[in-house]
């Protein structure tokens, strides 16, 4: 990659995200510096059993160690920066943010221990620097979280511009719209290339704002006979702040349920984004304390992630989030695609109390919107910003193919170019060319837990079956009771400790929590799973220091 | 259940699809005589490893198996007859079906080599017959599928209307119509109970009829530049019908590749329900003797299922079926959630072949249509059938609460009764009560092979896991090559053939199956697992006449 030729060549180089939707992470190289956008995980698919994250492969970066001068943060949803501790780990440079991102990823550092080491810069909108070579401008946009920017980076060749996740919200509910001027300033001025977000691209027309749901809410709000639980992605700070406005006025007290649900209004309050009047907000343990018709619980789970706060409460665990006949549970969410089994089953459950449920079953008016851009405000951005080459980012190898479409039909860039993760793409103020690939690829982690204590997550390969070990729990459960019939079979590769005293100890624990489980828990087999699998690998990192892969294997007898 | 007290009651025991979609089985009994609609299987969620398919527990009919008079067919898709071998096995009854869906059953009880025993009797829609005490009038509905009925039972208590699956479509396109009349009679008559296919009682409106995506698929067949591969549900009669007539129309042969595809179309012609012109079909291996825009190749595999012939096309990995750049791939069917995954990967394949995909996104006009009734059409029924009770069937719990609110919109049944698989509803001419439960629960099957191949498929419970066995190959894949690490790890539960030898042979056939697999399959896991599992299992059959459960875990490291 380094040939004389090339070497005053700007490279543009993915490592994650194009040819998949998340663990987006891009490197942009000009001689010996290169700067990175965004540093995201991904979720695993089913087939990869015992995996909990996924982030992209820096072997490039880390082979170039010494050109890297930072890692630029567009936002700070998971797909985001959600790699950022495994990145900082291998390679400690600085990490740019806007106010609002930096918090997160000061949460998240500290988690892992990491934030003391780590060196944080703010980035403001509007306000340029220079890193290296790079003159960088973060250009305020909108999108379902706060504090989002696209980023112009100015180079010896031209103007490359990464939009970041996007839609053009016209009515932000933040008071900070969308910066066109800056965009259509910089077309003006010239962009050698566009980077634009492909996950909406498939949809026709406008993406509507933010704001767009009010009227639909308001209504679910005011209909409601007796308690509401409301339920969005916790990042949505709009959302939360209009279910707050929204429970104001319709005179019912909020309640928080749920660790990220707590935690995400809590850094939204701190920032200013939100500020529940006094004595809007009650603690979970107040909810019993007033009318049913005057309480509002904001509780996270939309996607019936088998531990998440609503999902515990569908299946009457939760200590405080009790649902009652009568009750409305409104999912101010989408169903992800994958998730329909986990969120169609807490729905059931739901049911079976006698809530009401409302959801996006195409039928219940617009409770939610997405964060990102459909085609006509693509098509609005490539005519603003007019760049001479356009490479669409974020997106599965069908959605790049349909992103190049539109942009096409705008006939505005003079070459559009599909490039997937680990291709190097030249250019220079004339051309744009494909010249080669680098390492490049997906690492699985293995997390500590899923529960909701916040542990000491080390994080770390699978880089051999024998030295990270794998313990299976095979447990059968007759079909009809939904008991364990006879004990738990475990089967253990490369993990030879104490076998036979763990082997007891852990067929106990899955008695254990067989047996604190509720009966309607125990029909889903999903949630079981989840629980057993948390269960036994706490036990077995806390007396063996271990952390094989565990895998419950449930057989319906 | 067999109390004195109730003993002239009608009795109406749901034992699958109610609480569920899927396994659809309805006992009525009325004193000592049992007749049962339907007999359907339904495909296992994931967490289920190893199982192939569900179908319904039938202890009850065991128990009561003198009484059992026969089982009826409402139509032939495998929700309501794929049960059938299973139950035949152990109960051999007489078969009640219309002659489209007996030629499936026929083929079907042929594979399990239980035809020559089998009691099969057609029902003619519109001609009565009597079982026991039970009158039965099959009345003809429309459907995505041919020859489907509704069902009157004419009891001592009163009359039950059991509408099987179906839709309202005004213009069927085999002419044969939608019988309004008989239900305007019965209603006329008088109707105790409604048992109604809750399908789709979440749409508002009416469903578009199956001629409905003709202006649609004209327009994607002239437009097409070269090869155009269309793909359906093999059961879409109807679908199969107009893609011939249209390939006729815009001057292209017709190659049917897929044993399904074949299948149902050569049953669908023998019947007469379609009637290529002379010369139109095209043996597969003819393909290339014809200029791509000549021909239209009628492809099974929609659902992106692993060894399906157009999974396979996709990763350019079947003989006959190339796809080339230019090429057109009609995807004339609905994505069923939980099957995303496997589909949009075979989509992202099919794009990487430069080939134009046309699939149900939203955007891509009326390409399908569902054979299932919409609100409107529901409450046509039941306006026309002026039902008594009303009882759900075919559908999750949500969907169930949902028809019912449907339903009471009406204004006319007297009473809407949610009951679930296992309750016993018991109906006099004035009362409808619930009473009880019967054993009820779903038997989990792990058939011999997911492959083309029609093998001798020994069905079976799954007893317990010492007495079935159970085999686990871990698989280490490189995830920058692709490559198999180090050689598979073969683990054995209750299965104690032979060991030494069956591992190495084990590995090797794991080794041959990845060595013979194209890149792109290589990155494919779902595939990749599927064609270990299918080709260990076959191999473990073969040598030791045992059927274990075969689960392949593949890590990626």
């Amino acid at each position: 990659m380094n040939n004389d030729k090339n070497v005053d060549k700007l490279k543009v180089i993915p490592l994650g995200g194009l040819g998949e939707f998340g663990m987006n992470c891009m490197a942009i190289r000009y001689k010996d510096d290169i700067i990175v956008i965004d540093a995201g995980l991904m979720f695993p698919e089913d087939e990869l059993l015992g995996v909990d994250i996924v982030v992209p492969d820096i072997t490039y970066l880390l082979e170039n160690r010494a050109m890297v001068r930072g890692i630029l943060l567009t936002h700070g949803h998971e797909d985001h920066i959600g790699g950022l501790p495994r990145i900082l780990t291998e390679l400690n440079v600085p990490v740019y943010g806007t106010e609002f991102t930096l918090t997160y990823v000061e949460g998240k550092l500290e988690e892992h221990k990491l934030l003391d080491g780590a060196d944080l810069i703010e980035m403001v909108p509007g306000e340029r620097f220079n890193i290296g070579p790079f003159n960088i401008q973060p250009i305020r946009v909108t999108h379902s979280l706060v504090d989002c920017v696209a980023l112009a980076v100015r180079t010896p060749v031209g103007t490359i511009v990464h939009t970041g996740d996007f839609k053009i919200d016209l009515s932000s509910p933040d008071g900070k719209p969308f910066d066109l001027h800056s965009f259509a300033e910089l077309g003006k001025e010239g962009v050698l290339l566009l980077l634009q977000d492909s996950t909406n691209c498939d949809r026709p027309g406008y993406t509507p704002g933010e704001l767009a749901v009010r009227p639909r809410l308001d209504e679910i709000f005011s209909r409601a006979k007796r308690r509401l639980f409301f339920s969005c992605f916790s990042s949505s700070i709009h959302r939360i702040k209009l279910a707050m406005d929204l429970a104001h006025q319709h005179g019912r007290k909020v309640a928080l349920i749920g660790r990220s649900m707590d935690n995400a209004t809590e850094i939204a309050q701190d920032l200013g984004y939100i500020n529940p009047p006094e004595g809007l907000l009650i603690h979970s343990g107040q909810i019993r304390d007033f009318p049913p018709e005057k309480v509002c619980v904001m509780i996270s789970g939309t996607q019936g992630e088998p531990m998440s706060a609503l999902s515990r409460a569908a299946v009457d665990n939760h200590k405080h989030a009790k649902i009652e006949a009568g009750d409305t549970v409104l999912l101010s969410s989408r169903v992800i695609p994958g998730n329909e089994k986990s969120i169609f089953s807490m729905i059931d459950h739901l049911y079976r109390r006698n809530a009401k449920v409302i959801y996006d079953d195409g039928a219940s008016g617009l409770i939610h919107v997405s964060g990102h851009a459909s085609q006509e405000e693509l098509r609005l951005m490539i005519n603003l910003l007019r760049p001479k080459f356009f490479v669409p980012v974020h997106g599965d190898y069908r959605h790049l193919t349909r992103h190049i479409e539109v942009a096409t039909s705008t006939t505005i860039p003079e070459r559009c170019i599909l490039i997937e993760d680990g291709e190097v793409l030249e250019l220079d103020a004339n051309s744009a060319t494909k010249t080669g690939k680098v390492t490049s690829g997906r690492v699985l982690i293995d997390s500590g837990s899923t529960s909701d204590v916040i542990e000491d997550i080390i994080i770390r390969d699978r880089k051999h079956l024998s030295e990270a070990g794998l313990v299976l729990a095979i447990i059968s459960i007759d079909k009809m009771t939904g008991r364990q019939e006879g004990t738990a079979e475990i089967v253990t590769r490369g993990f030879a400790v104490n076998e036979e005293g763990m082997h007891a100890e852990a067929r106990k624990i899955i008695q254990r929590t067989l047996e604190t489980s509720s009966d309607e828990e125990k029909r889903d087999w999903m949630l079981i799973k989840e629980k057993i699998r948390a269960d036994l690998k706490r036990y077995i990192q806390k007396n063996t220091g271990r952390r094989p892969m565990v895998m419950p294997v449930i057989l319906e007898i």
